[in-house]
């Protein structure tokens, strides 16, 4: 008998982010698996199982979980922000190829969440409103010159830039470095918005440029915008910040 | 005095993909205004106005909202997906940038949603689980010279890439050309997936690769994703489709 597993998204953190598949995913699994402070983030419930691990343990969790799905159990594996975001779906899908054959029996169901740059990007307006990309600073699993490549490209051809996992303990200089990297692309003035734990007690934003932009305003549970050179600031006379925002249109054919 | 105005992402189209925090604000509103298709998405209330206006009408309508939010309302924006990415967050903001000042004072209220690019990848696996950009086909609001630089740049860099508003019955070359010039950079093999209403009665899923991909699957309101040379396809033998992912780590530093 063939179990199933719910691969879901928490979104950034707050119970108003999550969406209702995810919170009938997160009732219906007899078990649930994910790393710590995201299990923390869910209710207890009765005759409901759950397994921490650590946020290095993402091969050995999803194995663990489609161990049990495959003995029919109904599994869920927790994520912060959106699943399929340098996150856990992956993870299962690779363990998923590479394990026994009866793994692909197994009724996968990815259940989307309210990825880090979605959230961050609400706070301060619409940095995201035209073309952007998504890119992992960390060097643990690709090699820096690979991220360097992608930060030139990115860059020069206008896209906005949200970068996930900045920096860590173990990898402090890879935001700086960055940062470097872009200023060489990009105008100073470029919006900078570092994002950080919305929607709770200990949210924080930032909205600052390129040229100002500290490395050490992050860590690794930051999330930095860069804006394009089409990005705005409209300042507001009443102490809150300003908004940024990357216009819908872009003019020049050039970035 | 003055109101508040919330911009709102309905996620997908079914219910159960809308957050508790957009749920609250569409109860909330006062009045609601948006796109046709969207504003039907929303059962009516009591005591709530609807202001119903065509796609093309993003400015005017952004600045009816901002209007009445202006003398005190509180009122809301009502988008597809999320309301940040290629949607009404950014005319919202262009229109207080270039607005009478009291429109800075507005209470902007942006509420994240599940964008298109994030619903059709958990449908199918992890295809976003590494680096990847999301680019609007559209040549409305940008030449399409600056469409072609970013493909370019963003299939040599190894992004996977999010096609939004891939063709339309005005536009309907676009797709094609997009899969034309990437396939003078990406493997044929490269897996491609078209995702449109996903949640809906009329969901369709098409998982293909870049040398079979066909424009004419989609439409409008489909998503398009085209994944990177490191994207992969795990075939499935009980007629299910198969499952796309791209793995956390890359390994190359070429593309």
């Amino acid at each position: 008998m063939t179990g199933r597993l719910t691969v879901l998204g928490l979104g950034p953190g707050d119970p108003r982010y999550l969406t209702a598949d995810a919170a009938s995913a997160l009732a219906a699994a007899d078990a649930l698996y994910g790393y710590g402070p995201y299990l923390d983030r869910v209710p207890p419930r009765a005759h409901q199982d759950r397994y921490a691990s650590d946020n290095r343990q993402e091969g050995v969790r999803a194995a663990a979980a489609l161990e049990a799905a495959g003995k029919g159990a109904n599994v869920a594996i927790v994520s912060g922000g959106d699943p399929g975001v340098f996150a856990m779906a992956a993870a299962v899908c690779q363990e998923i190829e590479n394990g026994p054959a009866a793994w692909r029996a197994i009724d996968l169901v990815v259940v989307p969440g309210i990825t880090a740059m979605l959230a961050v990007a609400a706070r301060v307006g619409a940095p995201l409103g035209h073309d952007f990309c998504a890119l992992s600073l960390s060097d643990n699993l690709k090699p820096w010159p690979l991220v360097e490549r992608r930060l030139d490209a990115a860059a020069a051809a206008g896209f906005v830039i949200a970068l996930y996992n900045p920096l860590s303990r173990a990898r402090p200089w890879q935001l700086g470095a960055a940062f470097a990297r872009l200023r060489g692309i990009l105008p100073g003035a470029a919006p900078v918005v570092f994002g950080r734990a919305v929607g709770r007690a200990d949210e924080s934003i930032v909205v600052t440029t390129l040229e100002a932009a500290d490395p050490s305003q992050a860590d690794m549970a930051t999330l930095v915008i860069v804006g394009s050179a089409e990005t705005r600031l409209i300042r507001r006379d009443d102490g809150r910040a300003p908004l940024v925002y990357t216009p819908r249109s872009a003019e020049r054919a050039s970035a």
